[in-house]
């Protein structure tokens, strides 16, 4: 007798499960029901929609030759059967039935499943301040809400936009405010860096350097208290820790939360942080339903810890297992790295594992590199820099995060994309420094910036290389603790000794063997070159000369600019 | 006392040992002897110099803050002695002395040496035929090679050439006189497809597309028999096995040898490819004496076998290695899984590990998939098709090779390089599949074309999916074996159908569930879509319908198109 599965949900997970279990099995009986009238379509596009960069709303749900992917494409080219519109309203694990009820005419009805798939998905968090719920303060989770926003910038509705939380959905949403628009966007972060779950500080910085170069006015370490709308006016005030914001609307980007209530009410059990637990198979604790994408939990396979990961690549992934597994195969889905990347303006911004404030969180001993380099050979005339941050545990060696930014963003994807397919299996600093990447001068250097960046890290654990990052720099030297030693030619050196006087001196790097003896041994200092190189291969003759109270600014002025371009 | 390091050879991994030794070691006595007088130069650079690229051939030997890498350079940065235009003549082990010989005087001298580290490098071959000694017959081996073809097109003597073997650098060469200089290049290559050493047919069939669509004549399977210079003649007049050109310079890029005279008669033991044999240290059957760069015989980590791979990132990721073993610390280097890229034109080519072909000559039972898949998300503006092909073990189902093409080349080489670095530790179809690789539309599919490699490949194994690739398809095509059932819409068969007659017909993917029944269930035919990935679909769907005498296309019209574009 055929099989009859049931999928709950038809954005990501659903489908993808449907389409491979129709071709695993040809006489299942694949039901998929969702809410929406819109499914199958790809929500991480949502941004570039906005933006303009994606022109219509459709081809986030076109497929590759253009066709639309709705109830009739699934029943005519799938063989699945969709409803839309139409709500799960609770499960029978007992008798295997999901109840359901139409959003259009309320008619309810059972679904009988032999497998049942939850793909309930993640919806937007309003946080708890007064006036999240005013009319004009909106989220971007779907479909609908993409074209509302949309709709008011083309009418000329929206001038001025806050946007709350600078996580990913949170600069690519301001991107295409300002990038397109033109409109006047405020950023607000309540921590002191954006990204903060993704980044460290110094990746970080260069992602907020980015977006104020480009017009996006950034507030971090800044809360939204309430936001008012006086009665007759147009536009909204966002009160914060520090101002008042006056604004046209708000974006609200401060996170998703797992959907997993019609999970919870039947039983299913869920984890700490909301989601939906799931053996490998991509199991619930019902052996009968399997849960995939933005509302389960995933093991994080650096930290060890379960983590919430809302993203279509896993989802897809996710629904490939989860449709062998029914159909009678067996497939594992171990857990995750964390692999991320968001384009941000001109940047490409890449991360794998963890930060050093998650892997210290995590009790691991962090100690991290920041290498910059041409991402291409130097002398080849495309090359940009890019920028890697790489963290180790200092004990054991092994690699547990790696950042990067650059203009090249498939390149930045290429150096972070190495590092985390090996996270998962360990991979040490070692590993790094051999790691075997492709090289021609048109794609890499002889000794890419990913091998120095192991280099680095080795050297740093080695105590041969003492480093400083930008960002710690900037702080440090504005507190006037150290000089700073500048091993560039003069020409670079000279407008640094012309702001900040005898507090900089240089002596270019070719004269260091003969001129060391002008350095007192016992003045500590910072040593700081073009990107890191010459600094460090400076510390390291200094240090044999008896001169050894130094830090290198790691990544060098090219890191100072992406930190800080006052400077 | 300090140790005396003496480094034959001052290119590539001469200089990375000496200047990572100087800042392991700062009292040790380092020299560097190098026949040339241009030493510490970009070789792999060659090529973008010739085709203008790179303007100034000093731009391959600066550093990155626009120094010369010069004697002085070395010298008064470095602490490192550098002996050019002298030629090391023989190595007295019992002794641990270098004799040496001056290129300009004469002079002779000796030079002690604690440990000696052979960077020797490697010759272009100048293959035995008649008339390969002739003036204007050139290789293209160091920089005053470049700067002499150079000059001479500038100089507007070459208005056409003939290039012999399209492996990497006769590619590169070919693409450098062709774009730039408009010159009409002939490549002429013995085996039946370019990159013979590096390629399966079907990314090298792209390849070969195209250097044809931007000018390049190519001769595939087809000998230089012999080259003749008429008396009183300015042109060379090639013989080869099919016809006679002619030409105003031949450049010779047949391959490779090393240079291990001095090696092999001080009695250092070579290897069957004629490589000095190291050990994981790098160190040479003499434990006072090191070898690295392109002289040596490394471990193919897939085949198991030695091998020769002249590449400038191997050489510098040895020196390393090198210089800490020498400096008294410990450092390996296991082997190479033979990652490469090649810019050819607009096209970015990659690859790690072993051809369909190598895979089969090492006794593996070779099973492969090719792919077709925009790069970035379908929807996003900037995608490009890329294109690659997964090579797998059917008993282990371990991965043994991956290559790809595509117009982003940063793109390409991040795809190849994730399975390249997990190939030395072994991976398998399955860990493709769920390989977690950075996702956001600017630079990935949610579902990635790597992941979709692995899914293909893990269909073919299933036998699930039955394939024939671009090429074969063509071929048997052209034989009359098979019609074809054309998935795709009316609109995209109706030219094929107007070409190709009753050889070609066209049930669009959502009308197959209605209309299978028109297809015998006896006839056996090929099945073609845009990128492979409908045509599978049809191919599941008519097999659970009896009709399983098909094949699929890989990769579709798209790989079609890249593979004979005129088709």
């Amino acid at each position: 007798m055929a099989k009859k599965i049931v999928i709950i949900g038809a954005v990501a997970v659903g489908p993808k499960v449907a389409c491979r279990l129709r071709r695993l099995d040809p006489d299942a009986q694949i039901t998929l029901i969702d809410r929406d009238n819109r499914i199958s379509y790809g929500g991480c596009g949502i941004p570039y929609y906005v933006g303009g960069d994606v022109n219509d709303l459709e081809d986030l749900y076109k497929t590759t030759a253009q066709v639309i992917r709705d109830e009739g494409f699934f029943r005519d080219i799938k063989g699945v059967e969709v409803l839309t519109r139409v709500e799960a309203t609770a499960i029978d694990r007992r008798n295997r039935q999901v109840s359901f009820r139409s959003l259009d005419n309320g008619r309810e009805g059972l679904l009988d499943y032999d497998k049942l798939v939850l793909a309930t998905g993640a919806s937007a968090v309003r946080p708890p301040f007064p006036g999240a719920d005013l009319p004009g303060v909106l989220t971007l989770s779907n479909l609908h809400d993409a074209e509302r926003i949309k709709t008011m910038m083309a009418q000329g509705r929206i001038s001025r936009a806050v946007v709350v939380g600078a996580g990913a959905i949170g600069i690519e949403i301001s991107e295409a405010m300002t990038d397109l628009w033109g409109i006047e966007t405020t950023l607000i972060e309540m921590e002191d860096q954006v990204l903060p779950m993704l980044l460290g500080k110094c990746i970080a910085r260069s992602v907020a350097t980015e977006l104020k170069k480009h017009g996006v006015e950034l507030l971090l370490s800044e809360r939204v208290m309430k936001i008012e709308k006086h009665d007759g006016a147009d536009e909204l005030e966002v009160h914060t820790s520090a101002d008042v914001l006056h604004t046209d609307v708000v974006i609200l980007a401060v996170g998703v939360r797992p959907n997993t209530d019609i999970a919870g009410r039947a039983g299913i059990a869920l984890g700490r942080s909301g989601g939906i637990l799931v053996d490998r198979r991509l199991r619930t604790s019902d052996p009968n339903i399997y849960a995939g994408g933005d509302c389960i939990e995933l093991r994080n396979l650096v930290s060890g810890e379960n983590t919430l990961m809302a993203l279509g690549s896993l989802a897809n992934r996710e629904g490939r297992v989860i449709a062998t597994n029914i159909s009678g195969g067996s497939s594992h889905f171990v857990g995750t790295v964390g692999t991320f990347c968001v384009k941000v303006f001109e940047l490409g911004v890449s991360k794998a594992g963890l930060t050093y404030r998650q892997a210290k969180e995590t009790g691991y001993d962090p100690v991290y590199a920041v290498v910059a380099q041409s991402d291409h050979a130097h002398f080849y005339p495309n090359s940009e820099f890019i920028y890697v941050s790489l963290v180790a545990d200092r004990r054991s060696r092994r690699i547990l995060g790696i950042e990067a930014a650059g203009k090249h963003g498939d390149g930045v994807k290429a150096r972070v994309d190495t590092v985390a397919v090996m996270l998962r299996s360990g991979l040490s600093v070692d590993d790094v420094c051999g790691l075997e990447v492709g090289y021609a001068p048109p794609f890499a250097s002889a000794m890419d910036v990913i091998n120095n960046a192991g280099n680095s890290l080795d050297n740093i654990l080695a105590g041969a290389n003492r480093p400083i990052d930008a960002a710690d720099f900037l702080a440090e030297f504005n507190n006037g603790t150290r000089r700073v030693l500048d091993v560039r030619g003069a020409r670079e050196a000279a407008p640094f000794i012309a702001k900040h006087g005898p507090r900089w001196f240089n002596i270019p790097q070719q004269e260091l063997r003969t001129r060391y003896g002008e350095i007192s041994p016992d003045e500590p200092f910072f040593i700081i070159c073009d990107t890191g190189a010459r600094s460090y291969e400076a510390q390291v003759f200094l240090s044999s000369r008896g001169i050894s109270d130094t830090l290198q600014v790691q990544g060098g002025y090219a890191m100072i600019r992406m930190t800080d371009p006052d400077f």
